[in-house]
């Protein structure tokens, strides 16, 4: 198979990852796909570093195998502790979910205050936070771990009064700060978008990683001559660790997809 | 080694089996344990039957090979799912948390109507439901998955307003009914008792399996001739198949230990 012809390959710890890979179809229609979730891991957020890493190169190990030619890191929390270890073993693009969202925070902050949210595992990373003081030593970073939003999302309780509250809960460290600018480090937030705004001064500009990444896909595509250089050829692959109750519910959801063959594979 | 001198296995899916071990402790103080947390798969309670059995048959071969005379399955969900699976493997004694409550909740109940509260995969395997009423056919069953509870706890919020919200919503199935006697179907749920008893009729009696599977465990060494035959002369070991933040925090609060050695094993 010539290298354009291949797979972009995309992972995350479950499900929330959908939603980047939705971005990178709208931007890359032709392209097709490869998407592991990691359901029987899940939720990467609060496990340790070194899993995350050990989980992360398994699969890119099985990703790259199936024929990719560049690999999009859809998970937060795989982005901030296993990126390096991933591409030093590879040669094909991987791209992550952090410099993306990182680059248009920047970009838009006018008082160079930025606040993060995301689960443990990526907060205590100190990722965005090292990141974004590389890039600009005056940025001042408001960081806020909110480890309830992923079951909360994965159990479809967002429109309960309780979920508003938890929201309300994590949110108030925003208070009272000059941060004008919010980035959602986490590829489940943006289904959560709607309750973290009401919650947020309005003047308050949300970050969601999903289409900045897939921006940034295409041009790195772009730029190593990787774009597909004949019509779409390849179906779409799904793959799980676990099969769970939601599965069915959430691609759904969160990609209209009705009847996608999952496979399950235990890695 | 003698059989009698060996180890007693103990398993959950994390930290919240540590409850059933602080009772087994202290029903059986001259016995040793050994302890495996599958917080590299945490939570069981939202992943299909086919990976909890999966995740079930390692630990145990992991465990024997410890040299183990019996086996606690200290987790309702790999009890409700990988039981038959596990006892048709070993011959060794393999006690289970479910059994134990079941048979509590029907001497108590006067009125034959039991709730049951657990996971998500606890609640549909239907197992606290077919066991009982195989037991009584005259048993009546309400039951309610609550899967916000386990990530609650191991994030320590029980004592927020909205923990108390969140109680209250999956607690409203037992209003209007003729239940009198509720089983703590998961081992974490005893760490959010006070709050599940304020949240229901002051008459309905709460029955959680630790004590329960504690005696069991105690009169099946004694019929099987196992118990200790001389002074505990070996020490517990604790092991996990990931190491999160929250760990020696929960160890703490749920078995006062401050220093106990974990080792980190990736089944």
């Amino acid at each position: 198979m010539s290298e354009n012809n291949k797979h972009i390959g995309v992972f995350d710890s479950g499900l929330g990852g959908l939603t980047v890979l939705k971005a990178l179809q709208k931007q890359l229609p032709d392209e097709s796909f490869i998407y592991f979730g990691d359901t029987g891991h899940l939720p990467y957020g609060n496990k340790s570093k070194e899993s995350v890493v050990a989980y992360s190169m398994k699969i890119l190990k099985f990703l790259y195998e199936k024929q990719i030619k560049a690999a999009v890191v859809a998970c937060n929390t795989a982005s901030a502790v296993a990126l390096q270890a991933l591409q030093s073993e590879y040669s094909i693009p991987i791209l992550n979910v952090i410099d993306p969202s990182i680059h248009s925070a920047i970009n838009y902050s006018k008082s160079q205050t930025i606040g993060v949210i995301g689960t443990e595992t990526t907060i205590l990373s100190n990722t965005y936070q090292t990141k974004m003081k590389n890039i600009n030593p005056n940025i001042k970073v408001v960081a806020q771990s909110c480890p309830l939003f992923v079951p909360i999302i994965e159990e479809g309780l967002m429109n309960k009064k309780f979920a508003h509250d938890i929201v309300q809960f994590y949110l108030k460290t925003f208070q009272d700060t000059e941060v004008d600018t919010l980035i959602l480090g986490c590829t489940h937030y943006p289904l959560f978008k709607h309750i973290i705004k009401k919650n947020l001064h309005k003047h308050i500009k949300i970050i969601d990683s999903a289409k900045a990444t897939a921006q940034q896909a295409s041009e790195c595509l772009e730029n190593n001559q990787l774009l597909l250089s004949t019509k779409k050829n390849l179906k779409n692959q799904y793959y799980v660790s676990d099969k769970p109750h939601a599965f069915n519910h959430l691609a759904k959801v969160l990609l209209n997809l009705n009847n996608i063959q999952i496979n399950h594979i235990c890695l």
